[in-house]
């Protein structure tokens, strides 16, 4: 099974450089990435640590996975566990078939874990030596929004200063307290940054740091550009990352890193019209409309030819049928799917609004509903495809139409943006 | 009107405080609040400033303020806004019935406008002077979810030491810079915090500190703590503050702040069945079942007498309606919400589960849509009360039977907890 594009997640404008391949060309060295991923996650007051929590079923580890994958030029990704989590972290890399990742035992710190994970990268799978990476990037499991254009600035740096990473502004004042809590100054803000993640090496800077290192900087040191300095004497060029570095921490993180992500994938939807003349005119509507609510849509006829080829970019698709049967057409997207694995990431959504033109009829309650719709669901739900219906009756009259339409579109962007898979197989009226 | 419960957020277990009135023997000083709300929220990325920016109906600065509003022994409110935000800001007290709060102009800067606030609280409606409380608390307009046991602590402690501030352990490593961007030092984590608010001040510390300190520091300062320390000699005592004391900075953080706000409206709901037995054993299995996934479920046959009283602790109403017209029985749950204007500060959720117990119909899609759903959730919307409503047909097989109210706990859970307004008025099938 082949796999699917992604959705662009924040549309950076860094001058000069294209944003699919940006690092292409002048990435001449190899990289390789080290995702410490041990942590118990207390902050988060959940039972799972939180790099295993899901949403949209999917583990937040895999998020940050799949940023670095598809990164063309980053080699290999070694992801560092506890012995407790090799198994769940082996599904993981099944289930969402990631292709760069090596399992590493984590050790009993963060920089134990760390060293593993450097040790390992050039470990081939049978044990023997293979090749070192020239730099080495290490990375937070819980900061999934990671870009590559950020990591390209850290890579680079890393190569020519021997050590780089990532800085954000303080949030909050920092102060030094007295012994027995109370202020004696606060620090000048102008002068301090948040260290953050990513940092990049120089293999051989950070393999030689923690050679040299001490058991207590094992044990209870926290940053490694200060190893570096320490012992290497290298002064880690400090880059000003961007906000979406953020660390998931607490349970309110992993609702926020939900939303940003269902945001993204809400960007856009696909409208499939078929030949009907009302069908074609109501998609137009909706595409006005909808686009005031900032998702572009696209109107396509059917998915024939240069048309299935916009499936590949889209995470949401709306067919609409006129007194048909929504089964054929339903079905011919979900396989449609199937064949670029689309579905293996995110949900998709299909919405089938069921349009009926016929006259005489103008209270929705007597249009009738499709056999089996919510078992179709519930089928298509299991391939993370999730399939909700519409139902609205055509009106003549063009004030009360695109009043319905208006209404149409409320709830298909509801829709989209929720995701609710609770509420699969439904069928809603307007 | 009078003023519904709220309900109870992040319960915490502070020994020896009960939670409802934990201040009102130990706080007999007067003690107000200065709430600056003059930022522009550049970091949000949005155009409206973020403490303006909504949520479920109501702008973040609303929740902020009836944080403190709940609290018997915090007497006034300052919220100091930018000019331009003051029309705002009235419709803001007037439309959630904000009773403690005075509006002041801001100034130019943080420190100017938190003066102002300050000398406002000394000022009566008509100019004329009051008496100065005791102790005034400072805090952000954009962190929402303090609570009044930690409001307590650092009144207390600003009335024993002059000044108290709010502090978290440091998330990331600070370090200082070198001019030209590498890395100079990181500081010990273990030595410093970041300071939070709320901060606490007696009126005559805060207040003279602002007399004495210089242009330069009401343009450039940041800390309150520091000017009373450096104009008073005050050293503030640092407590402590839980995780929910963060500052609502980015778009993220609002839906992280919306989505904590929904779960504590998820928490519960009240059944109200009727005198029907299938209603009422239904509702026992959907009390069972919704238990399991966290959400605790009252069972009452009827809005009468005793009854009525749950409604003030309820968020969220399930009608169970046996072969019955809607209308009547949503009406007077509506009636009933709108006599304690239960729906002003947060949306209520009704849902009709619409129960057919007729032998010999055995597919849903046969059961007859009530007249005027859509309309009439239309209606209720407009008062904050979201309506939807659920068909299933009993079943005598067992098995059959809890399968189909499992589907319905999980769409009624669904419904609950996201509160999407686009959604009422459907009807929905298990």
């Amino acid at each position: 099974m082949s796999k699917p594009l992604e959705p662009i997640f924040f549309s950076t404008c860094e001058a000069g450089l294209s944003k699919n391949n940006a690092g292409n060309s002048c990435v001449d060295f190899s990289v390789a990435v080290v995702l410490p991923a041990g942590g118990s996650g207390e902050r988060t007051g959940l039972q799972t640590p939180k790099q295993f929590c899901k949403f949209l079923n999917r583990p937040l580890l895999s998020y940050t996975v799949q940023a670095f994958e598809r990164v063309p030029w980053i080699e290999s990704i070694a992801v560092v566990v506890a012995k407790e989590n090799l198994g769940l972290m082996t599904d993981i890399i099944q289930k969402f078939h990631h292709r760069k990742v090596k399992v590493v035992h984590g050790g009993s710190t963060r920089h134990r874990s760390i060293f593993n994970g450097i040790q390992a990268l050039c470990e081939g799978k049978d044990g023997s030596a293979v090749n070192k990476p020239k730099v080495v990037i290490i990375h937070d499991a819980v900061r999934p929004f990671v870009e590559e254009d950020f990591l390209l600035k850290i890579a680079m740096a890393a190569k020519e200063q021997g050590a780089a990473g990532a800085i954000r502004p303080l949030v909050s004042t920092v102060i030094a307290t007295t012994p027995d809590g109370y202020l004696d100054h606060s620090l000048q803000r102008a002068k301090y940054r948040a260290s953050e993640m990513p940092q990049g090496f120089l293999y051989d800077v950070i393999y030689q740091a923690y050679q040299r290192c001490s058991q207590s900087d094992f044990e209870f040191g926290t940053e490694c550009l200060d190893l570096a300095l320490q012992y290497c004497g290298t002064n880690a060029k400090l880059i000003e990352g961007p906000p979406t570095l953020w660390k998931v921490t607490y349970k309110r993180d992993l609702a926020a890193a939900e939303s940003i992500i269902k945001g993204n994938l809400s960007q856009s939807a696909c409208v499939i019209t078929g030949e009907s003349m009302q069908a074609r005119d109501m998609a137009k509507t909706l595409q006005k409309i909808v686009g005031a609510l900032e998702m572009q849509v696209d109107v396509i006829p059917d998915l024939l030819g240069d048309n299935a080829r916009s499936m590949a970019k889209q995470w949401n698709f709306i067919q609409i049928s006129v007194n048909n049967s929504f089964l054929l057409e339903v079905e011919e997207i979900i396989r449609a799917l199937e064949e670029t694995n689309q579905s293996l990431l995110y949900p998709v959504v299909i919405i089938w609004v069921h349009l009926n033109v016929s006259e005489g009829l103008s209270n929705s309650k007597n249009m009738e509903e499709p056999e089996g719709m919510m078992e179709f669901g519930r089928g298509a739900k299991l391939r993370n495809i999730l399939l909700y219906g519409i139902q609205l009756h055509h009106s003549k009259e063009v004030d009360h139409w695109e009043q319905l339409v208006g209404r149409m579109a409320e709830v298909i962007c509801a829709l989209i943006q929720d995701r609710n898979p609770a509420l699969t197989g439904q069928l809603l009226k307007v």
